[in-house]
């Protein structure tokens, strides 16, 4: 997929990093490029359900944050992409002491974009935990209003 | 609708404040009854998404526990619930001191419990912030195995 | 909810039956105001899934359809409605002689409505059988094009 | 992914033309195999929308099906697979001659199954113009009660 603007992976490292949410969570980007992200987490016990289980809430939030990432590489200059709505299938219990999400852009478009999430737990490749497909709303960036 | 277990409400109570990422998050369980919830939490600048917007992840956490506590309320003595699914709208930008979830039970099901939350800022009662519709099993205390 | 155009619940009674899959299923306009619809349809044999039970495209086609007349009742004179994307929970088997649709604007945006959509058999008011959420994009009218 | 039933696909091929609704709009079964079908729709006016554009409920109804016969592939003998909910996105205007699904199994649990289905137009086999995520629930077949 083609960028808009050449900057744009610069952006989204820069803007990963500022949703105070997310820090506080502690999902972190780890490699993006045009139309995919993908984040890393280091599970502690505060991410738990119950059991030893990491809590939806936390693989929802990573999803969701990963997608918007990863639209966001798509974003021209002066846009920013905001999250419409998302569902989220739990595949199955997840248990581990780390998470990793992939994000990739499925509709590349101008002012809704639609990216596939999967969450997996340690060094899985398949088989994820959690799949989400996200829908966002590319916006003029409210920050560089005049 | 009817409680399956009369102790159920309390059960809910308790296990409400079992979820770490929920405690960790702040959200707190405020009222309830047979088949609904409502849950509080104090927005602190942690759940912050960018220009003072409360994250998506904070209010898709709170109401996928929040209608995970509706559905438990209908649990029998031996069940617990777990998320299958949900979908999430963000409806508007999320902005204030507190956000409130309440979440109903729509489909009382023996094996399958499907609800409806909606999160709200302040002291508003229409016009949420966000709306969910959340899918849930009914499945067997994995802590009351023989 | 305000209209945007005067005109648009006699926009919406006509377009209704423009869709020619929604005329060949035999999905009807049954009555609207500004934000919602609610539409009807007379079950026969070829609308079954299997066991007497009515398919659940049926059921979609339907709340979609519906959701997107009640979105269309906002829309401005030179815009249509199309649909981004819905989730649907299908509540228990739909069996009857009758389907109704009852859709509601949940969130009236303008260039992203949210739609809440519930499907009903026979003379049934509450306990749908299936319930959807779904978000329409507000686009300029293709046809009104210079 | 493994059949509980070596019949299965047999089943499966059978089952699919026994829903009155999915044999009126025309999907035809077109492939299996162990956790996944395609299926095959040759389009006519009568599936329109507006425009030339296809009906988002005939594309609905083909992956709900289509998902629906490839979780199927992974019942047991006595058991059937109903849908609990899906989401799909509409990608972008469905126009062409014949509409193509593919769904593939994503979790084969024994009593949930989860699908993703991605509707083609024409002989498209990427830029899908659909995509669906389908909940599917494993219970006894009715039709063999004693």
């Amino acid at each position: 997929m083609d960028l808009r603007d050449p900057l744009a992976l610069d952006r989204v490292r820069h803007l990963f990093k500022q949703a105070a949410f997310v820090t506080d969570v502690g999902i972190e980007l780890r490699d993006l490029g045009p139309g995919w992200v993908e984040s890393g987490l280091v599970v502690a016990p505060r991410h738990g359900q119950a059991e030893q289980f990491i809590h939806g809430g936390v693989q929802a939030t990573m999803a969701d944050h990963t997608a918007g990432a990863a639209a966001g590489t798509l974003a021209a200059a002066e846009e920013v992409v905001v999250t419409v709505e998302y569902k989220i299938n739990f595949l199955k219990p997840a248990r581990g002491t780390h998470l990793r999400c992939r994000a990739e852009v499925l509709r590349p478009g101008r002012t809704l974009i639609v990216v596939e999430a999967k969450v997996y737990t340690d060094n899985q490749t398949s088989n994820p935990v959690a799949a989400a497909m996200v829908t966002l709303a590319v916006i003029p960036d409210p920050t560089k209003r005049a």
